[in-house]
Parts: structure tokens; C-alpha cells; sequence
């Protein structure tokens, strides 16, 4: 089945999956001319652009696109004092999307991202990938070495216990890169030249109790299971680090995952990374972030949320009484990280009513 | 450059790698022609093979392999009274072999594994790829995305603190299959039809506090490293269970090397495994194990070592007490297999005396 509009021959997905229950999320600073590319996959469904940087420059979006776009006065308008808490000259005020999204699920794509081949020659539908991910079960609570078990043509191999086989609810979906790695500056300045050629075709569960370097460039999660704690941190302008804000994000869902028994799966799909960003400028917005995360990785390692903290709200609002607790002494900056966590979820809630029973993380 | 010897044109590794540090130990019933295909490949190692079963059958070893072969009787007389450990009429006897080695390294190998093909159609070196597994590190701290970051084309991404970059020392590779895949009885007979068809081309390190389903088929190991606690248990004649011989040294490995700070990596190499078992047999073999097994992981997620076990065989001693007490109520087998545990320990120092200062596990 081909779509009729669709001159130039590019397949195109019929039917195309959870088309009202998803928003893609895209920041950008420039054209989103890289969205020609992705058409045959991304325009039936709504974008949500966060432009960052100068409200008043005009972003171009290829035409057929639904979108929404909020710039920096519009985040202000609507968040009012709250929008403290939203980055200002970094990619990490794409969570302001996650927060007005509607929708159950978020695609969140850099625009610097282009459709990526798999070994046959055939281009990745990276969203429909996620969506798979998302919607089966993820098995963090023991490895099963044939990867994904729910994939067609592979099972739970032999010593995998049947009471875990149904496996837990899937909260987040890490896609990976072909070409330019995400490395960091000293990895980008020692090896300029190395690209990622390494089509590993296999999803896999990120096993409980274990942390990830999460990259937020070709990202999908559940807004409803684990949205709120989606909070990119404050990075850029005014701050004394950039490029954090995914790690940030990725230690953060990941020990409120583990705690509320849901599960991160990474590999697959794979984008096409076109540009290595500058190490120098890197470097600038990384180094604190480098010596911080040898103390904040162990932080989280330890992390132990109460079972009180029964939502993902609750569960934030702890980890932002121990960030302020166990990581101020480490910079400032974390005391105000804290505060921020916080402020976001105070947002989130603004913004995301929630439901009558469930007024936590208010508080 | 070709081996003189090699008429047949297939290409030979010029120099193989630890030729002298590495035995291959094979359990077998059969004639060992699966040898003739590997021959490019496992000829200049030396073979320890333990022959199950009848002591009186004649096992043919293919010619111009170098190789000391051990049956029932042979295992009698060396072990004595401490032979009990050592499982008869199941390939848990190969575990015997890591005994008897005096080399570093072990690979293990049944005998209906012929050599795989990558996806380019090139023959795969398993052995090559375990040995360059065991020689780099793992890491098992932490998460790395891209899989094996020591590989060529490969780094740490962005994010990995680099405290961590080091990595440990790697004990444990464990590799994968195409064509039957390792399934227990239920899942075969579910899905008689299902093969492995998928090559994923990466080799990953299963994270700290993770047990994963360890499979005896493709398996190499540092036996200096991890030796002492690869016993493949009391399974087979006279056993009410088989088939969780390798499941048993899996879990038991894995805490081990958790608690000793040790790395254990899965995914590559492949090996093309020939033919499925039967399923009613294997049915009868697993029954009880895939009902235990319940218990028996929950009972490993939970086990914590003592600070004062640090060499293998006192983890081990620890670990045998263990199942002692918390899986004895079970069923008494694992009485018995935890007296059996020690009865190892001791008949594995008795042929590999612990050098001077360090005489554990003799208690």
C-alpha cells in the first residue's frame, strides 16, 4: 500500500502507529530543513518544536508538518516565575516540550539527525522502532543473552525464569547513532576521526540496579509512566555546565525506574548522526561535568528511594531532597539543581492536572 | 600466509593466539568428526576430553590433534573417594577437565557445535574472539551504549565517568549460537521450528548485581581468575535433575566475580549448533530445575559475601554454606550438592595446590 500523495516512491508506513497518542519534541536553533528527510516517517505525526535561543528569529518548518513552536517568551508566558526552571541556550530546554505535550509518548529528536541505513541498504523508520520498544515489556530483572526476547525469531533462552518472563512495563527507549559517536570532548579531540560504523541489530533491557550514559538525541519514553522525571536539568546560559542535561535526565529515570519496576531499553533504532559538534566548545560546557560525575554517578548508584514514594512525582521530589542533601557540598550549583527539580515538577503538575487521588509531589 | 600442512586451502591464523596457555576441554559420548571443521581453527590447541558414559567405548579423535582424553575410570582413579563431584551420564562432566588443566585458559565446546559464519559469509574463529574477550576488559560498573568500548571503531560515550575507564579484569566470555537456539524443554516444544538467524555483531559486559543464564555450549574462562568456581554441579546418573549444570556455575560465577570485582561478557563469538536435543528428554532432565529455579535465583540476587572471602575457592566454600542452609529446605539435593561444592574446592586444590600463602578452601 503506497500513499497516494506520495510522488516519489518512498514507502511509507500505512498505518501509522499511535499517530494521536505521540508528540515529537525537536529543539533547535535553526531550520528544520532535516525534517524533508524524515517526512516519509515523521509528518503524520504532531511536532512540538522548542526553540531556543533569539525569540524573535524565525524558524522554518517544512510544510505539511503539524506543529506547534514555543520560544523563550512563550515559555516565560506560561510558566510564569516557574520557568526558572527551563534552560535557556541549550538543547535541555527541549523538556519544556515533554511537559505541554497532551500525549502519552515522546520522540525527542536532534536536528542535526537524519535517517539512517540498516545493513541491507534500508532506511531505519527510527520512530516506528521506539514505538515497538515502548510497547513491549523490557526485562530488567535478569539477562537473557539472545537480547530482546519478545522479537520475532528469538525467546527467553534455557535457566530464564518463567515468573519473569512476562517482564515489566517499558518507561524509556535509548536509540543509538551511526557516524558521528556521542563521544565526549576528550574523546571527540583524541579521535577526530573515528565514526561509528557498527550496525549492532539488537534491543536490549538495561538490567535493574544499573546506570547509562542516556543520550537525549534519539529518545522515546512514556509520558504517563515516567514524564515528570524527564527534567533535562539547567544547563547553558547562566550555568556553570552544558551537555549534562541527558546524563542528567538518564541517571535520574533510571533509579526511579528501577524503583518503580519499569524498564529503559537501548539499541536500536539507529539515526544517521551527521555533524560532530566542536570539542574546544564542548570541552568548555563539559569539564565540570567530568570531575562532578565521578561523585554524582556513585550518588546515584546509592540512591534509595522510600516506598512511600509510590509516584514518579514522589519519587523526584526524594531524589531532590538528596541531591541537596548529598551533592551540594560538591558546588552551589546542585543546591540550585535541587530547587529546580523541584520547580519542575511543581510545573509538570501545573500544567499536567493530576488526577483526583493523586496530588503528590506538590507538597 | 598458509599453513603447509593445509591442503585444502581454508586460511589458517599465522600465529594462534596463547597456544600454550589454553586447553579445550570437550565432554563427549561420540566421535569427535565436529573436530575435522574446526581444524583450521582448534588444531594447534590441546584438547582435554571427558568421555561420558561407557569407559569401554573407543572415542576417535580426528588425526594430528594433540589431546589427553579422561573416562569415567581415569576420573575414578585420579579423584578417589572426592570423584563423587563429578557427574556421570551428563556433560557436567566436563567440568572435570578445568581440573585437570594446568593452562590459564579454558575453552569449552560441545560436540555438536560446528564453526558459524558472519554475515559477510566469513567462517568465525570462536576461539580467537573468546581469547580477545578474555584478554581486554570488562566493565561492569557501568553501562557503556555502544557495547564492547574497547573495541576497534568503539569508545566509552559521553557520560562514562572515567574513573571507570579501565575497566576490570575479565574472567568469564560467553559465547552465542545460530541455527538451534539454547531454549529449555517448554519453549522448544512451543516453538520446534524457531532458529537463531539473527548475528548481532557486538560483545558486551553483563553488569555488577545481573545473573544471567551462563550456556556450557561456547564458553571460555580464566581459569586462574574464576577456575575453582566453575563447577558444573551433581547432574545426570542418579541426579533428580540435569540440563542447569551450566545454569548452576553461571550463577555461582557471577557472584563470585561481582564480589571480587571480575568482568563477565556475553554476545560474540557464534557457533553454529547443529542439532536440537530432544525436548520430552530434556523435559524429564529440567523439570524440577525450571521449578527450584524460582528459588534459586532469587536466592543468588541476594547473596552478599563476606569481606574476608577473597580468593575464589573461599567465595565458593562461603557460597556452599550458603546453599546449605537457605535451599536444603527446597529439597535435599542441595544438601547434597553443597557438600558436593566442597568436595570440589578440595579435590581442585588437591590437583592445583594453592601456591604458598594462599591455602583456602581445605577447611
Amino acid at each position: 500500500m503506497v500513499d497516494p500523495a506520495n510522488t516519489v516512491g518512498i514507502p511509507v508506513n500505512p498505518t501509522p502507529l499511535l499517530r494521536d497518542e505521540l508528540d515529537i519534541v525537536i529543539p533547535t536553533i535553526r531550520n528544520l530543513d532535516f525534517l524533508e528527510m524524515w517526512r516519509p516517517f515523521l509528518q503524520p505525526y504532531h511536532l512540538i518544536i522548542v526553540q531556543d535561543g533569539d525569540p524573535t528569529k524565525k524558524i522554518h518548518v517544512p510544510e505539511g508538518y503539524d506543529y506547534e513552536l514555543y520560544n523563550r517568551n512563550d515559555i516565560n508566558r506560561i510558566l510564569g516565575p516557574k520557568a526558572s526552571c527551563i534552560s535557556f541556550k541549550d538543547s535541555a530546554c527541549r523538556c519544556f516540550g515533554y511537559m505541554v505535550s497532551k500525549k502519552k509518548y515522546i520522540f525527542t529528536i536532534d536536528d542535526d539527525c537524519f535517517v539512517a541505513k540498516d545493513p541491507s541498504g534500508k532506511a531505519v523508520n527510527a520512530l516506528e522502532q521506539h514505538i515497538k520498544n515502548l510497547l513491549c515489556p523490557s526485562t530488567p530483572l535478569f539477562f537473557n543473552t539472545l537480547y530482546d526476547p519478545y522479537r520475532e525469531g528469538a525467546d527467553f533462552v534455557r535457566g530464564y525464569p518463567f515468573s519473569l518472563r512476562e517482564g515489566v512495563s517499558t518507561a524509556v527507549s535509548h536509540g543509538l547513532w551511526l557516524n558521528i559517536p556521542d563521544y565526549d570532548a576528550p574523546t571527540q579531540l583524541v579521535k577526530p576521526k573515528e565514526r561509528n560504523a557498527r550496525y549492532v541489530d539488537a534491543v536490549m533491557t538495561i538490567p535493574k540496579g544499573t546506570l547509562f550514559p542516556m543520550c537525549g538525541m534519539n529518545l522515546a519514553f512514556d509520558r504517563d509512566l515516567i514524564g515528570p522525571a524527564m527534567y533535562f536539568g539547567l544547563m547553558g546560559d547562566g550555568q556553570p555546565i552544558g551537555r549534562y542535561d541527558d546524563m542528567w535526565a538518564g541517571w535520574c529515570i533510571k533509579v526511579i525506574c528501577d524503583h518503580l519496576g519499569l524498564g529503559v531499553k537501548t539499541g536500536l533504532p539507529y539515526i544517521y548522526h551527521s555533524k560532530a559538534s566542536n570539542p574546544f566548545v564542548n570541552l568548555k560546557k563539559e569539564y565540570k561535568g567530568i570531575f562532578w560525575q565521578e561523585d554524582i554517578i556513585p550518588f546515584f548508584q546509592n540512591v534509595k528511594l522510600s516506598k512511600e514514594a509510590t509516584t514518579v512525582q514522589e519519587c523526584y521530589i526524594e531524589l531532590s531532597k538528596m541531591v541537596k542533601e548529598k551533592l551540594s557540598s560538591l558546588d552551589p550549583y546542585f543546591d540550585k539543581l535541587a530547587d529546580a527539580m523541584v520547580t519542575w515538577i511543581e510545573a509538570w503538575d501545573e500544567l499536567n492536572p493530576p488526577a483526583a487521588a493523586a496530588t503528590n509531589g506538590k507538597a
